[in-house]
């Protein structure tokens, strides 16, 4: 039996995914779970890897099988049964060992976790693994937050398993702490806002220009070929395409108009917002999936008001262009987040990096992100995405496109939280003066709260106070 | 010398407005602040009610003015200074004393000082004031969260100086700790969605009508003596009739376009968000505030990609039945905000009662207020505001004039972050069937989140994996 290299602790669905992908590739685990139940399946699945994987019955087990210093990998869920496990297992643990949770965390409480395991002499590492089952097993793409001694030892592991783009590991450490869970988050948020695009287009396309389920699926199959191409694109066309096995019609008119989320969508949208940087297409998406459970008022608003919409007139090569630019304008929100968020808690995010590990393995992967991190890496005036040259023909075809169909699809009566949110977003970029002048005297006439000048002058109250 | 009846402490330009208004009501009152200056300064202008004015050196002197049981109301910020403060009265006070914080907390704060309060036997009071400085002296808004007791003691003085609304004074207690906060900050969140609808509106009929910002004055002066009458509307019509002092032009055009926040917004955007009740026309305006402040970028984005918009066809009858509506849907939001909060709070909140209360002195007060009021009284579906029988004309007027409105504008390269949220909402709400059945699709092809089915029959996941 080779001598474990990495403990795994935890193995639902996506530990067991990991555990399997280090094995294969050669890396010796010892493995355990709460319960034996997922021991026992582990065993049976890893039967072929046997000689590179020690179970263990318990926690205090799989500490003392790992040589010092002791890289255990938690794949639990990221609240309070991680701060349990964190009790159980520092009073085991030797200065220098590393604690890495893999889960989707809040930032927030990995930097707490990582102050408590630092004050034992303890690394502690928020990673963010992205890909789904699926990417876990054959290749996901991993953010990695923490201290560069625990990335040293870490490195080669999670190399040796995580996604490739050209042949490049889709895996970095992000910076400390919780930089690595953060920047998952933002990228959920993403994913969040390129679901409901998707959605909405699907909408347009389905009920307002009256293509057929098939047709729609055709259509992101065609786009998947193109600039468009990644991996919610292409999935959105394989599940298009299937029947309903219990009924006549396609798949998606069975399933309930009601989606799910778990958290990451959320805390994108609060953050953005706590970081004075507004994601109003991924807080258009949180909305869309918030509104979707209201089933029973819009049964009732539908009554009452009516839900017909108009038809519309959809030319596909401006649709693909006005898709393009929209992605784009959603990427741009993001990457401003991780701005805003590495300037508060210094982390010097590297965007260029982060686009590239995002190319392969992930949710979001698509080719644009590697247009995204040519971008940055020419160095995208003021660190914004819109300004970099590379996207000046994207936006130049691309959002009068989008105008237009927007435009037309409101007039119709379809929602757009955010396709039409990124619209918003252009329009007051492009606007050198906007109208907040008038709030500033607003809220000077109501609160005496002053405003600046244009001419620069030291006259912060209007003349109403005369 | 008259015995005081409560202690102000904070003489800045709330408290002492405050602190004038209940001397002017006859009601003795102690006064002090942390400075003396401000102290001084009150004694000057508070002369003509000397006779019911105490004014005390600091704050154990201000509590040994006061009779048992003591109210003891602090307006200084409610950040820290009310945690030092509270350090330093409580060992001062005796069980049954009572401190309100009439600042804008964050209510988890309230919350947290009702319980460290309610442990040494002491009553804490959070109590939203809204109305600015002349809302403070003359009759403000108030909006309660604390003990019954403690709404014992202070009904008599709260409700001598508030505003009245054909005779019924605006205060009353919303519920127990925090819900007085809360409700004040789910105001100012609709105050920053309908001022910066106004600014939206101002930018349409200024830069696309093409009117003079006289002829805007006018139309918001004429629009405020009908429906959309409102304080807002009114100083609209105030500041934009005002010409720059220093230069020729307009005031409005002197003014950075720059907007401040001071958090209750930010406030409202992140807790609709965590509460799974996306308010997005509050999150446009809260969005507005933050790009206002990126000039920079504005400036070079205006340069890179052009800041011409088209012209609009705009007929003043559809412009105000729009607005109509889109107020009607910018409560609604509000409204549910504060439905869920109720919820998960346990704080019982009155609807009509917090419409009523909000009609007069506060910034949001509006004729629109009154309906609103009688809406919830005659039990609005569902508890929902957009279901009210009594709007289901301003709708049906309101919302294809709305919609005219933001597609062509929209097509004509103008930001609508208000109201363009407004008719997605709407258009969310009125699809019985709505697109989130293909995130759901995708979400069990990625993830196996599994779904529920249309026809209830359990089974969970696709055909995808099979």
């Amino acid at each position: 039996m080779a001598e474990p290299k990495i403990g795994i602790y935890g193995l639902g669905t996506m530990g067991s995914a990991l555990a399997l992908n280090m094995a294969e590739q050669g890396i010796a685990i010892a493995v355990s779970n709460r319960t034996d139940d997922l021991i026992d399946a582990f065993a049976t699945r890893a039967a072929p890897f046997a000689g590179d994987v020690t179970s263990a019955p318990d926690l205090p087990a799989l500490i003392a099988a790992l040589p010092r210093p002791r890289l255990l990998l938690a794949m639990i869920p990221s609240t309070r049964p991680i701060d349990d496990m964190l009790d159980e297992v520092i009073p085991l643990l030797d200065p220098g060992d590393t604690v890495i949770d893999a889960g989707n965390a809040d930032f927030h409480d990995t930097i707490r976790r990582t102050e408590r395991m630092a004050a034992a002499g303890l690394h502690f590492v928020g990673m963010g693994v992205s890909g789904g089952e699926d990417g876990a097993r054959h290749g996901p793409s991993m953010m990695f937050g923490g201290s560069e001694e625990s990335w040293t030892g870490l490195k080669p592991i999670l190399t040796a398993i995580a996604a490739r783009f050209e042949g490049a590991p889709c895996v970095d450490r992000m910076g400390p702490d919780g930089a690595g869970h953060f920047v998952k988050t933002v990228h959920n948020g993403i994913e969040y806002a390129d679901m409901q695009m998707i959605a909405e287009t699907y909408d347009l396309l389905r009920f307002g220009a009256g293509l057929s389920v098939d047709e729609v699926a055709e259509r992101f199959a065609a786009w998947n070929a193109g600039p468009l191409g990644s991996y919610l694109y292409e999935i959105t066309a394989e599940v298009l395409r299937h029947d309903d096995p219990l009924a006549a019609g396609p798949m998606v008119d069975a399933i309930l108009d009601r989606a799910g989320q778990k958290g990451t969508g959320r805390w994108t949208a609060i953050e953005a917002v706590r970081l004075g940087q507004s994601a109003t297409m991924i807080e258009g998406a949180v909305a869309a999936r918030a509104w979707s459970a209201e089933k029973p008022l819009r049964e009732r608003a539908g009554e009452a008001f009516g839900s017909e919409r108009g038809a519309l007139e959809i030319v596909p090569d401006d649709l693909e262009a006005a898709l393009l630019a929209a992605r784009v304008l959603e990427y741009a929100q993001g990457f401003r987040i991780l701005d805003a968020a590495s300037e508060e808690y210094g982390w010097q995010l590297d965007f260029a990096r982060i686009a590239e590990i995002w190319r392969a393995g992930c949710i979001i992967r698509a080719k644009l992100l590697d247009d995204i991190a040519a971008a940055f890496r020419d160095g995208a005036p003021e660190g914004q995405l819109i300004l970099a040259p590379g996207f000046a023909g994207t936006f130049a075809r691309g959002i009068p496109a989008l105008r237009r169909l927007v435009a037309q699809a409101i007039g119709a009566g379809f929602p757009l939280p955010v396709l039409g949110s990124a619209l918003s977003f252009w329009d007051t970029m492009r606007q050198p003066r906007g109208t907040a002048a008038l709030i500033q005297a607003q809220r000077d006439f109501f609160g005496h709260h002053g405003f600046d000048r244009v001419d620069g002058k030291d006259a912060p109250h209007g003349p109403w106070w005369d």
